[in-house]
């Protein structure tokens, strides 16, 4: 939101940096202990609550870690960036006149809404505006969960990266509700593909495993004006980046974006795996994780990672 | 949201800026003739939907101006951003326990919301909000309307702004709907006075009669990390004034907050008086008013005056 | 609902009923210490939970009593019936095009609805639309309280039934969600009177302090195909009534209509001062009342009292 | 809800209710031409609008016809009374802890309702209690379809009562919304099976092909305290026929119960293929057809016709 003034500390050195972001993750860990792991899929449920890590990838292309940085966890959400970007590349401006741009005011999940304003999403980070998404993606591409998975791959320079197919599995098991969205929002001709293959493309770019430095680095082409020093390219046009910053900070943290925004100030997108993705928009892109979350879905501790660093910057 | 490029402009000198901001007068007045005037109350009906100013206060004390920048007008809803300041100057934090932070998802002036969250605002910038927080002023001062006048006064500079008795009294005659979210607040138990001494002050405010150089002087503070070169005082800290740049980004353009968001990218607020203030932290304050709204309650014209400048930045 | 069979002992003779009307009261009172006496103002939390009573009037105008039947208590909410049946003398259909025949499906005080639905209520038994049939009858007379005070009077015989005035006061002290219903009902048009005006006539009424035998008596013309013994008038035509009867029926007693209609299958109006009036047409009408109130807000030793009666008819 | 007077006509002999009900069709069908034929699925938007009959089946078993009587069409939801019989055959009163007693209020596929009550649908009546109902029958028979089917062959005493193929192709073809509805039910643990099943043997009763003489006579087990002339059996319960007769009262009509009742004033269900079957209890029951709808799903000749009826006995 703003030029802050003090930052300089990030481009000063690599030591200087690596002791700020050691400094931050000593005193986001007091709060281990606190929030619930999420257990509306099983496969999520079993994750170890103590683990933390966070990833700084600075738009200069340098990656500085602390704790788990490199454990990998489920995206979830965090895909929904991916999801939108990929179809903005595809369709442009034209996927606004299926969903929305401003916030829901409502759970992330909620069907009333999508019930009154008629099978529009309110934006591309609810469930409902992710699945239409994803609709789009299942039309623009005859293997989208492949363009997916490609993208994340080159985007964060790891080859490696894997659908978890057990949480697929136990996302797929547990979809009525997303099933119930998707079907709503067909039903005002809003999917244009068979639910539920559409909802098989979004569970499997929820169900990406991947670390903070796959995370920070993947997404860092919306720190830096939209390049990917990765695949060297102008993955999105500089204003497009920057629009899609707007996004997240008005609706990227779940129905907490407000509050967020308040404290953190920060565009950032969350995922009920733990992950938080946060944009220094010019400076850096920084994921840090830990599972346990707060009544609002989103990581309890990475949270307060990102507080003490928007504190610091 | 964004340490932006090129902004160089508007410190290079004085004839530069004046030409740039004739330059989005001139473009941005090719939409008079689109919207509607409102006409919830008689008292803003009459005004001429032609009429279209702009004002840039930069943070080191210049004013430039376009148009119809010192014709005064009713502020309406921006006089929320007044009564946030004062109340979070007398309050604190303790505010935020009367009044959410979060993004509405509503029209401005729904009570279904307000119904179901047991009487507690979304946010101070929808209408059961800032009635909320003009409920605090009138706990915290003996002469309220008084207090948010003289701040007004001070912070522009302008010793002869008047609240505008005719629309007040358009107000107060037509205050039903904002009478039924001030009663079904007090059922909630979160306001403190009578509800009609609530409703004087809250109306006295949004009938403030101001012009675009008073706005965009008034409010350079939000620019300026929270201090007033015309009081000559830190008027809130750095960090409030950064937080308050962050609702208005995320609150601020009643229902359109984020579309305005992913469009022109800056914290503003509007009111149905056609008037828009946007701030451009460590550079300028903007305001721009046309009386023609779009759907949203927010003037078409300084929207797209607005639209221009961030694209220019 | 049904002719049903082995009605006849009503008519059989004096003993005959008062045992019988006895036994249920006996079996009933089996109930007393469930359920929680109103507590919404503090005029009515003083009741004794423990009282309960019950009368009937037959259509050829005996009247049988068991237990507090002649211990006056709040009529609150059956206050409604009368409201209705003067308005639809005066008005006639036309009242129909303000407040609406359905059931409301929500909770008798919510405002949602009514905002969805623009003002209109559901049906003359929630608040929102006993409010606007308030309004009505405070266009139609000079003295609205006056009339309605004396058709109570007239109807039941008793020229001694007040206002009680520490209700009246108490209510009025609050008023606010009612004041916002009718500030909401007014902002759209459907409110014609100031509401201070509307809401004391609505608050007055609620606030008639009759018993039992009273209420059986007076709203005996609903079980009487509209004839009033004691006025020796047709006090509404024999459709009129049979109308009103199935206006109760779905929707006389709250949000618990469709349960009662269920397990009683009676047309019946309840009031939060633990008072029901039910009507078994053709035959008599009864009114049963204990303090104690379900979460639905009707009494349940007085519900399960007509749930007894209506079994054995 | 009353003991009528005057109904002896029906008992009188033939002639006269034959003459009666010819008249009741004569005058009825001056209103064909209003409303619209149901248009959401294909199968039934090619429905004949103009063809109208009227069937009566007496107490003891006598059958009187006028118009197209014995044209088949699509019972639609008047099946989900026989679901609910079938039901609660089964499993008595434990029905009602998976759906409600209660009025809707809300349009007979509202999600938001659903969601709010979390997953537990108001009343048997809406497409979500019956779907309840349907998953419950599901659970209860190896073939449920088949039984359903069955119990409407012997209760109206036509054993060529078919399941409408294309209906049932088409109904499940644009089963989004119906989907979105199982599909949330689910998410809240109130669908036991597989959702494409419990939709299957949905959609399947909802195509039962019947025509009014057929509904007339298998739903006069409503009439007749439960007993099935045509089985010689007691279908149900004196007291359960009751029960079930309250409900339609309280919510057969979808939206426009009250409005039914108050001007009916009898328990009635209608279904989209523009059937309505209402019950004169002790008396006879009725089935009146014609395909053009009101705004409600209700047929407008098919309502006229009743209300006629009505005002007759």
């Amino acid at each position: 939101m703003s030029s802050r003034p003090g930052t300089s500390s990030l481009t000063d050195g690599t030591e200087d940096i690596q002791a700020w972001l050691e400094d931050i993750h000593q005193q986001a860990r007091t709060r281990l202990g606190q929030g619930h792991v999420a257990s509306y899929i099983p496969a999520l449920s079993t994750q170890d609550a103590n683990r933390f890590g966070i990833a700084i990838c600075t738009n200069d292309g340098r990656v500085y870690t602390a704790g788990d940085a490199r454990e990998p966890f489920s995206v979830q959400s965090i895909s929904k960036v991916f999801l939108l970007t990929l179809s903005l590349r595809a369709f442009g401006n034209a996927l606004w006149e299926r969903v929305g741009l401003n916030p829901s005011g409502m759970p992330f999940n909620s069907l009333a809404q999508l019930e009154a304003e008629r099978g529009k999403p309110r934006n591309p980070f609810i469930n409902a505006g992710a699945i239409v998404v994803a609709d789009s993606l299942v039309s623009a591409f005859a293997t989208p969960v492949q363009v997916i998975q490609d993208a994340a791959r080159r985007l964060s320079g790891n080859a490696s990266i894997l659908i978890d197919r057990d949480v697929l599995a136990s996302e797929w098991k547990h979809r009525s509700r997303n099933a119930a969205m998707a079907y709503l929002t067909k039903a005002f001709g809003n999917i244009n593909n068979e639910v539920d293959d559409v909802l098989y493309a979004y569970f499997a770019c929820c169900s990406l495993s991947m670390n903070c430095v796959d995370l920070a680095v993947a997404l860092n082409y919306l720190a830096a004006e939209g390049y990917s020093r990765k695949t060297d390219e102008q993955f999105v046009e500089a204003e497009l980046a920057r629009r899609i910053n707007s996004l997240l900070f008005t609706s990227g943290m779940y129905d907490a974006a407000g509050e967020f925004a308040y404290r953190v100030g920060l565009p950032a997108k969350s995922g009920v795996g733990g992950g938080i993705v946060a944009i220094v928009p010019g400076q850096f892109s920084v994921c840090a994780w830990s599972p346990a979350l707060d009544d609002n879905g989103n990581s309890v501790v990475a949270q307060y990672a990102l507080e003490l660093m928007s504190d610091r910057l």
